[in-house]
């Protein structure tokens, strides 16, 4: 498969997404371009259009079996090839991630953890024992980590991506706020926490009785990154 | 000020977030519309547009001071007026939200963390006492809660939705990967914390190349960037 554009690939990644979980809901099930479409607020034919370009074809009125769709994807845009991970910062959200069921669904497994408070050594975070940062370059080098989970002091997220590029990780998922300068060929994808508060904040800026004017849009999806 | 369109908003977050950043960094400050632009991929003319809706004027090659530009968006948004919200669901994810230093630049205060895990009840979360789910509707609205955070399961997210809504609750922060319908009115806000990882998988979708076993100092050469 050729190289996705950006927007394409955001749209397979929302479809996955969304597949994943109507297929999770009742196996087995079909969905409808018009469905997925209404959910995601794509058009139809885009839908369909998509799925062409990864080797699907929809029953006429039927649709699209979901579990098959999902699979489509999943193979198209390799998350079914599995890579390794590590989480750097072992704090309430690198617990969080650790416990995500979406890793798995896109081929990550995480195999350490680190920390740089000596208290947290040794002790465990969702089954991993939490490792000295003193020997982070040596496992990352030693067990080709691929990708490097940031969830650090915004302080120490240049320094350390600077450390885990010089060892080979290939992405960095970095949830500080900080902005984090990598080479070209390394991806850093920025993850905020708190994206969504900014618009909650504006809903809510009136006084309480006044907002509840029926005057505002109601579900607002998830805008992606930060 | 008018309701803002949803592009206007979003760029306004945007720079609200970027400039507490900055202004963070070193006091007094200030920053040109190109440096803003550049950072966030925004015309520096929009930028000036954006800032002079809000009041804010540049000074010629010198640009805007940060803390002032922060606190014009800050007011014009209503970021400097207070609400409260709560959590439901008191585990490791709620606990990161609650330590975030977002919410308060966005006058969010969280007085109250809920679980329905009678081990948790009493127990603490960031200074927080846990509180039955029993006594979460008396709750909402002895206190006029304006949000709810939803870290729950799935399957818990729409029951306790209509039951936040229907006790006055304005805006739903939904952590959960279900959607969740409300009345016209009430803001649901889908925040995942794993949106980032088709991105990832899809960059590492070739394998990793044997070239960086033996060369880990230098830059990786992929077609990709961030």
């Amino acid at each position: 498969m050729p190289r996705l554009k950006r927007v394409v690939l955001d749209r397979l990644i929302r479809y996955y997404r969304y597949l994943a979980e109507v297929a999770g809901d009742r196996s087995p099930s079909t969905i409808t371009s018009s469905r997925i479409g209404a959910a995601l607020d794509v058009d139809p034919s885009q839908v369909r259009k998509d799925f062409g370009a990864v080797g699907l074809v929809g029953m006429s009125r039927v649709g699209y079996d979901a579990c098959e769709a999902c699979r489509a994807i999943r193979t198209a845009m390799g998350f079914d090839r599995p890579y390794t991970g590590i989480l750097v910062g072992a704090g309430k959200l690198g617990g969080a991630i650790l416990t995500s069921p979406e890793l798995d669904r896109y081929g990550l497994r995480i195999v350490a953890a680190f920390d740089r408070d000596p208290f947290k050594v040794g002790r465990h975070i969702e089954g991993l024992t939490i490792l000295p940062l003193r020997g982070l370059t040596s496992y990352v080098v030693e067990h080709q980590i691929r990708l490097a989970i940031l969830t650090i002091p915004s302080a120490a997220a240049q320094p350390l991506a600077d450390l885990l590029v010089s060892c080979g990780v290939e992405a960095i998922w970095n949830f500080t706020p900080a902005r984090v300068e990598v080479p070209r060929g390394v991806l850093v994808r920025n993850q905020r926490l708190t994206t969504g508060l900014g618009e909650i904040a504006y809903h809510l800026r009136a006084p309480r009785r006044a907002v509840r004017s029926r005057d505002y849009a109601t579900a607002v999806d998830s805008s992606e990154s930060s």
